[in-house]
């Protein structure tokens, strides 16, 4: 089976998901009337800071899933499966989003929207790496001429990826912010390195 | 007429459907003030499994689909108008979905929302099987070199379909919570059998 | 330029359009408690009706729009422009058919509800001609090898319907239950001539 | 990198963020009993007019990204990530314009919704200034037979979209409605400069 069609579906989640996002921007201010809209939109910075890390962090999932593909020569049905696993917890991003923008202020819940939050990015991390791994072991769906540097640079990154999460994660049970400040540090960290290291290697 | 545009359309429809099955979960979470959410969130497991088992049935259609139409060379008008009352009901899913993560808890409403869903599925395996009785009987849309035995093998399946989600649809009328367990399993059994099983035979 | 692109992104939003009309199915029922599901579901068959309307009808007007791009060979940018302007309309439709959904049963407002549907019916046919004639006109962007008689029917076809679509919301304004029958009988129409008539001649 | 997956991630945004702007039309009319639902649809009037000037200008930015990518030859990852950047901030405008459909005839509102709708357009500028910039830069990412006039052209018309939407947000500040339709009259001038004036220049 080849994998153009599993990239259009693929490509269709990631962008209707990241897309979505927005609608739970400012979800609180429209409703309330009598309201003063500038305070409202001013005071609900939160709200924009977790749909940026949110779009970016689905921004690069697709852009590395880009990568992954282009060394991937066909898929077959466990393959076609982990990914509609894989794709199942990226479309789940929305659902924590919002409980963060709604309870990072509240003191009493912020700790449970944002484990919550970084549950979802870790089992996306994990998904990512089941579906990576089961394509690379034994060669099993890579391409022919697939570039073996490639395949062992991706292999380290994400080997890596469900780790950074967790721990994160794992500070935000104790400090909520702390951990959102974390997911924003390292959805950045992944947009900068990609961008102003990755030029000068990965240029193919 | 080729089928290229109409794959398009129909992974657009899967592809949305799928996503939008989010917005359902945890409905009720966020509009509740004074609320404890790390409880809320772990006595929603049931949104979350509903949400799980929806975005499965719609990967495996989606890859049965895929299936299909590799066995498919042209598409004429009557094929158009079954593939988008397919459609419809595909991108119905999502309420029936929606019922069952607000009712599955409601011992007075369960029933409704789980056999709404189980007629939803059904009609979803009726409508795929006039899509492809149509497009096999006589070999009218068939490619030339279509695999006798793969279009055997999915017409042998595709039968059963539609019997299998109006038992389960049945015993859903009396016993609402293993009728969802049902299609849970279902579900689960299809990603199995597809993954384990059909990476020996099905290798193109 | 190319059709290529333009065809997926009016592709994007005839299928996002249509996905999105499950949305407002059931809008009253999730909102009320110690509801009596299975009645509100039954009580509901308007809103299922007006779903299954509005898909066929978007449906239909892709399948329409596939034939009508399979004549023309390029774009300038007049023409995307048009897209635009015709694609606001179809992606316009889920506005109204939630209005039919809510206040088809209400005496005072059911008129207006229908109307509100008619109108943006008749705007779809509109500047769907005004996309097919601007592209006709001179054989401004038409294949070199465009069939004539496909060319001439879609014209004779596409003049009737700003005018049928008209006479149904004339129709609406004084009986909105009629009217309704009327955007049903249409799209059931399309279906019908395009599966079973449409399939000896236009095999193509 | 080819660009052909990244155009199709920018279509989907693209069409699904237009799309989705369908939500957010005529919000307060469904809630309301007892409500007179053909006085509610004529004076909802600002509603659609801000749904049509939405609609057109993420058609205008899907156009011009169209334009733009026909004289890109390749991606690295910076343009990327620009690239979600960029589709980030269009993603955002069905917020600010829900504000405005909500508050454009809210004399204490008003200013803040039309100058939240502003940034956004001048965010969505700026980013598309960078994206394209950065390919442009030392020729980078063109094509090696990119067409220099058009390039000129492009670069010359970008220059000017930031400070133009910078200006109306400055006059929304003080007068939200002529700021409006400030932003309506730029969408028109848009699609009349490249439908009457780009027909005889741009026949590519």
């Amino acid at each position: 089976m080849e994998t153009g069609r599993l990239e259009t579906f693929a490509d269709g989640v990631f962008a209707i998901a990241a897309t979505l996002l927005i609608l739970s921007v400012g979800v609180g201010i429209e409703s309330s009337q009598g309201v003063h809209l500038r305070q409202e939109l001013l005071s609900s910075w939160p709200s924009y800071v977790a749909y940026v890390v949110s779009f970016m962090t689905i921004g690069i999932i697709w852009a590395n899933h880009h990568t992954v593909m282009n060394q991937i020569a066909r898929a077959d049905r466990t393959f076609l499966m982990l990914t509609v696993g894989f794709l199942l917890v990226v479309a789940f991003i929305p659902f924590p989003t919002r409980l963060v923008q709604l309870y990072i202020s509240d003191p009493t819940n912020a700790a449970a929207a944002t484990v919550a939050y970084g549950i979802t990015l870790t089992l996306t991390a994990v998904t990512f790496n089941a579906l990576w791994f089961y394509a690379v072991r034994g060669g099993r769906l890579l391409r022919a001429d697939a570039d073996e540097r490639t395949v062992q640079g991706i292999s380290k990154t994400f080997r890596l990826g469900p780790w950074i999460y967790l721990v994160i994660t794992l500070v935000a049970v104790k400090a909520p912010k702390v951990g959102a400040i974390g997911f924003l540090l390292f959805a950045l960290f992944w947009v900068i390195e990609s961008s102003v290291f990755g030029r000068s290697s990965a240029s193919r």
